[in-house]
């Protein structure tokens, strides 16, 4: 079983419809908990799991309200309404009573249309021309990910090297391989190292808050990409009071955008940079 | 009382703390039931107005799950986790027993430290420079705001003038004006009209399904701002399958970005744009 599949799986609660248990894997394993790309594709798998279901995703909000800690938790979802071509959920991720996530789903049944994409794709060498990573990386998710930085790498363990702006640009497909899907999809809009660590070019203390994917793409797109590698960006827009927020697109080598991505970051700055 | 003040007026139940009684008001009616960015308002005002609230919004989510009808509806909050420095919180408004919109909100006691806007307010003529809107606007909330147009004005009711890009830039306030605060600015990150209306020169059936405000701005920004106009831009990335995305920031004229936001935007090209 590829390890995002065992990190996804949960077991259906048979007396308690929309409960599923589930358990954190440590081949996605971050500084504290789970990588919160895999918390996300989780509680969207459980839905995807669910019977009642009606649609592809089209937009997922996830709420990271406290840390996961490593062992069992709960999901709990909710089919709020269901529409003809919309269905919306809410759902909950607990441990031992606690809630540590929330989120909100839409499902939608999408019919062909007009379409256009404004936010084209960079330009990038491709993957086969870009250095992979260095091994040697401090958390167990990255080595999960096969990522070839064009733009704005991860700081590494040297002097700190600030930069003028935030934007990183990346191929990144699963490492093994694995066919994309609306999970991994969601997933991998959070593969970005927190945008603070740029800009000031070292690492500190920094979570992600709330996350929003919405998914332009539908199942034959997914489909067209297979094991392919996407490109990703990601860039910050504000940084002030303790947050930051980053605005992240995917695209498929083609050019066509599977995915955008929004999400509010707690960071603190090191005290060189001013109090906070 | 200003009509914004009276749209959001909301009354506590005494016997079911978190629950408060509300109803649509006629001044901000869009074309079918409120202006949604007077109901994502609402659901920000209730929390605010909750004895338990600690902190001030950075990030709220709304989902538009169903119409609300013109009368009463009811708002339920619950303050799912506190942390010593984030709330996290989740609503639902309600009409009959219905849901018909969820959210979730993010609060947080923030804290000076490093500062940065990467995203650059765009240049504009200052507002007293650029025409008002034509007042024959058919929709109620429309006169609720005195809207600027720099770049990308509504179409007009002639033939359809379709747009290369969907970027709208206005100068915008309350009409009659009042003191900036979370709620009016929560409100004001949805003023743009459906970027398929820019693209395709004309309108069409359209609906936003979820958005999402993150809030930069702390109080003494808004303060600053008192009753002054704001920057505001938007720009769709992804058009295609029934929906697009929207992203959209608002700035002080002193060029403080307050607010980013996103949203997801049902839509239903005319038959001359192709299937659907």
């Amino acid at each position: 079983m590829h390890p995002f599949d065992d990190a996804l799986a949960l077991t259906a609660d048979s007396q308690a419809p929309g409960r599923y248990l589930g358990r954190t894997s440590p081949a996605y394993a971050n500084m504290v908990g789970p990588f919160g790309g895999v918390t996300a594709a989780t509680l969207l798998h459980a839905v995807l799991s669910h019977p009642d279901r009606h649609g592809d995703p089209v937009a997922l909000t996830v709420n990271y309200a406290g840390a996961v800690a490593d062992g069992e938790f709960e999901i709990t979802t909710v089919a709020v309404r269901t529409n003809r071509s919309t269905q919306h959920w809410t759902l909950q991720l607990a441990q031992g009573g606690a809630v540590a996530t929330t989120a909100t789903l839409v499902l939608a049944v999408r019919r062909d249309g007009w379409a256009d994409t404004e936010l084209v794709r960079p330009a990038a060498p491709g993957p086969e021309a870009v250095p992979a990573m260095p091994e040697a990386l401090p958390l167990e998710w990255l080595h999960r990910y096969d990522m070839r930085f064009v733009h704005g790498p991860i700081p590494d363990s040297g002097p700190p090297s600030p930069a003028r702006d935030s934007t990183t640009r990346l191929w990144v497909r699963d490492r093994p391989v694995r066919q994309l899907d609306f999970t991994s999809l969601a997933a991998m809009c959070d593969v970005f190292y927190p945008r603070a660590f740029r800009r000031l070019g070292t690492w500190m203390a920094a979570g992600t808050v709330t996350y929003t994917v919405y998914f332009h793409a539908v199942p034959a797109d997914l489909d067209a990409v297979g094991e392919g590698w996407l490109l990703a960006q990601a860039r910050g827009q504000r940084f002030g009071s303790g947050y930051f927020d980053q605005t992240a697109a995917l695209w498929a080598p083609d050019g066509l955008l599977l995915a955008t991505s929004h999400q509010l970051v707690y960071f603190k700055a090191p005290a060189a940079h001013g109090p906070g």
